[in-house]
């Protein structure tokens, strides 16, 4: 366990000053780094499309050789079942805590491009924004650690704590080599904490510590009627319609009131305390926030919970996609031979991946007609997370936002999903510090993805300070402390 | 009107000379007209996709020069606000009928391209089959027409009727320039009758006239959410997805059973006598046939009626396509914007296009949630139509199929919709024989559309047939006689 009491001061004199002279490294250096973080933008590094696989390659090796420049060791490109890890480490401080860095280097698909106002991979500033695919998710605010990283080895020479950098390619589709990975460089990797900036603060002024994340589980349900696709006046009334069925089977998901209809759904999740819930209405976004960052007129969702819990701390099931039929310009009249649809749904404690799954399975048997026949394909999963406020790690983090954003952060909650959070705390023990420099409205996972610099200069400066604060606790027997719930435990 | 007594049989004489040399030339030629078909299949000519404007001008300007090498006269080009129509003419048979030999020369999309086992463009004969885009839908049923034509015009020099082509390049768009084409020509266009081939027989051996046809009504729904595609991890659960309430809105236009549930939707369709139905039963084609030829399982529809009718006297909605957030590979965590669906309705009499759509709008508006906004946009519509068995120029068309065929045909329905021949009935109180040559599995509008070529050279036969038919009546005053029933008069 970390100390965390007043024998830890004598550190602190050594820390303010290495901090001072990075900061001001890092003040001298901001249009460099601006650009480095252009650079690696450029990469269209979209893990979920075959075609970009020597895209992800080449980021992966462009990050490799920047850790090295700025005096990363033992910098490695490691080759997993799908894209690769990049690994660097930087370990001198003994008796220090350890912090994994854990951020990805890949990026949602760009589409639709025709939405884009300035191409998805030629970054550009405008306004106080960078634009650009992975600008904000995850390329910006994982660069926002690699800047800290530089300033402290080109000031100091060594970092404050010891360091470990993680920075995977397959985030964006549920980071399925990631476990594996984790069993086999294991005692490579672990390390005390783990810290992770992948999410939204709620403003630039209003900096806060992620303290829970929803699970996720997405799934593709496809209908088949006929062998093939039919005229739909010579066979319309007579023969079943993939894309009709498909629509019945997706209205049968939702309630009118707008709560998930599969039988069992809700049975494992976790009511949250009265408590936590008059902190979440005290500290979080309101409807009205959420609408305007959304760009939605209205509301959706279960009756009785805040637009903010609705998206937090209540599962949900979004379509993310149908494809079925013609969908060219003008009309066509066929009936197509099959539609299929992508489902993700969000996890709460402790509703559990397998099991809901299991619930889908079940309902969509139910309501398949026998006409046509119906296939689940699973994309991927994950468990949801929960942190605890009083880890000390947590108390750096908060010291850290006050001296970086110049404010006191609060805790959040996500409705998204980072699996790795499950992954670290399940493979390896870790706990994960979830510190986010993005914001709501960047547009992530959205044409014109954006990220707010200020944030970056501001991130870039809150992460000098985390290790800086992590670099004042002495590592003592009882490490690691859980502060994780694993989340259901069936 | 037509005769059709005794008194025309001194004209029998020269026309069966005529025919035997017609279709001794057919004979001989039958492989050049097979290369003549392939060239006319290799124009790309989809008159929905803007990109393909020139392949429609080419395969007009072909067929024009084509319809002027065999002897047709006054060969024009003609300019509509679309794509062109081709008009020829052969009128030296004073006291005889005209004869308006009415084709379509354009195509449905070819999509899903890589279902095609041979690309739709290259026309390829396997076994008993040409396979290519338009080569049933129309392009092989308006050249046997065109043969025939061909084949009186090099054997006796001239026709046993007046002919008059009209051969469309907006069809399968629901001929939006026709209406305006036929006000403005009405005069050139006129005649006594009007032939179409665009539709199938049972089988090779099983030859039928087409007494009726249902309307349709193509319409676009698309449901606009957030004004932007959302993370379906932050807003999932907070923002209504356009997709699940398209989803729904689809869903509630058909009940358990499969009728439509639109308000008022059934309360115009016209019911059939008993003798029309038994006539169906005896005549028409099974339920396992209709299968087999859908290569579906199972039927659908409305209880109470074989799947016959419910393809061909009984209304029907289909829905054609739906588009909408991600459809590449992987997973995409996505609230899209937007949702598009593509819908047909297929009408029987005495429902009305324009009626039909009031209801659609009305019901959508009802089922819209205030979360979101719907549109509905009308793509083309077209009335239902329907012949009476007892007109002379259907019996004329039992002799020619009794010729080319070898075979006596039935009557037929069809759940297809060929606006033109309500606009033809509209405009110029024209009457229309319907008389195709194409089979039920020909995969019309699907991947791998072939023609069966026997039906071809039959189809030429039958074609030379009817106009020898026609050819031995004279026109007398009181045509036309009217033999459609406007369908619906509101």
């Amino acid at each position: 366990m970390f100390t965390d009491n007043n024998s830890t001061q004598k550190f602190s004199g050594m820390s303010i000053h290495s901090n001072t002279s990075a900061l001001a490294y890092c003040q001298m250096h901001r249009p460099r780094f601006l650009e480095e973080l252009k650079t690696l933008i450029r990469f269209a590094s979209i893990s979920g499309q075959p075609e970009h696989v020597n895209d992800l390659k080449g980021c992966a090796a462009w990050l490799a050789d920047h850790l090295c420049r700025i005096g990363m060791e033992q910098v490695t490109v490691v080759s997993t079942g799908g894209h690769p890890v990049v690994y660097a480490e930087s370990c001198h401080a003994p008796q220090r805590p350890t912090v994994l860095i854990y951020g990805h280097y890949d990026v949602q698909p760009a589409d639709p491009l025709d939405e884009w106002r300035s191409p998805p991979f030629e970054p550009i500033v405008r306004g106080n924004y960078l634009y650009g695919r992975g600008a904000s998710d995850d390329k910006g605010q994982l660069f926002a650690h690699v800047v800290a990283l530089e300033a402290f080895l080109r000031t100091s020479g060594k970092l404050p704590v010891n360091v470990k950098c993680l920075f995977e390619g397959e985030e964006e589709i549920g980071s399925p080599s990631l476990p594996a990975f984790l069993t086999r460089y294991k005692d490579k990797i672990t390390a005390d904490i783990a810290v992770l900036s992948d999410m939204p603060i709620p403003a630039p002024n209003r900096p806060a510590i992620t303290e829970s994340m929803r699970g996720a589980l997405s799934l593709e349900l496809e209908v088949r009627g006929a062998r093939r696709d039919l005229h739909s006046g010579l066979y319309g009334g007579a023969i079943h319609n993939p894309l009709q069925v498909l629509s019945e089977i997706i209205a049968s998901l939702h309630d009118k009131a707008g709560r998930v209809r599969i039988s069992g759904f809700y049975d494992r999740v976790r009511d949250l305390s009265q408590e936590d819930r008059a902190y979440m209405k005290a500290h979080g976004q309101s409807d009205a926030e959420i609408l305007r960052h959304a760009g939605a007129a209205a509301g959706y969702g279960e009756p009785g919970y805040t637009l903010y819990e609705s998206s937090t701390i209540r599962p949900a099931l979004s379509i993310n996609g149908i494809a079925g039929g013609y969908q060219g310009n003008g009309p066509k009249a066929v009936i197509p031979d099959r539609a299929v649809a992508k489902l993700d749904f969000r996890l709460v404690p402790d509703q559990n991946p397998e099991h809901i799954e299991r619930l889908f399975r079940r309902h969509v048997d139910r309501y398949t007609p026998a006409t046509v026949r119906a296939f689940v394909r699973k994309q991927f999963s994950a468990k949801p997370a929960m942190t605890d406020r009083d880890h000390p790690a947590i108390r750096a983090a908060c010291t850290a936002y006050q001296f970086g954003f110049g404010i006191k952060p609060a805790f959040q909650r996500s409705g998204g999903t980072l699996p790795v959070v499950a992954m670290l705390r399940d493979s390896l023990g870790m706990d994960t510090i979830m510190m986010g420099f993005a914001l709501p409205d960047d547009a992530i996972h959205a044409p014109n993805e954006k990220f707010h610099l200020p944030n970056f200069y501001k991130g870039i400066s809150a992460s000098i300070h985390f290790m800086a604060e992590m670099g004042k606790q002495p590592v003592i027997a009882g490490y690691p402390l859980r502060f994780f719930e694993a989340a259901g435990t069936f």
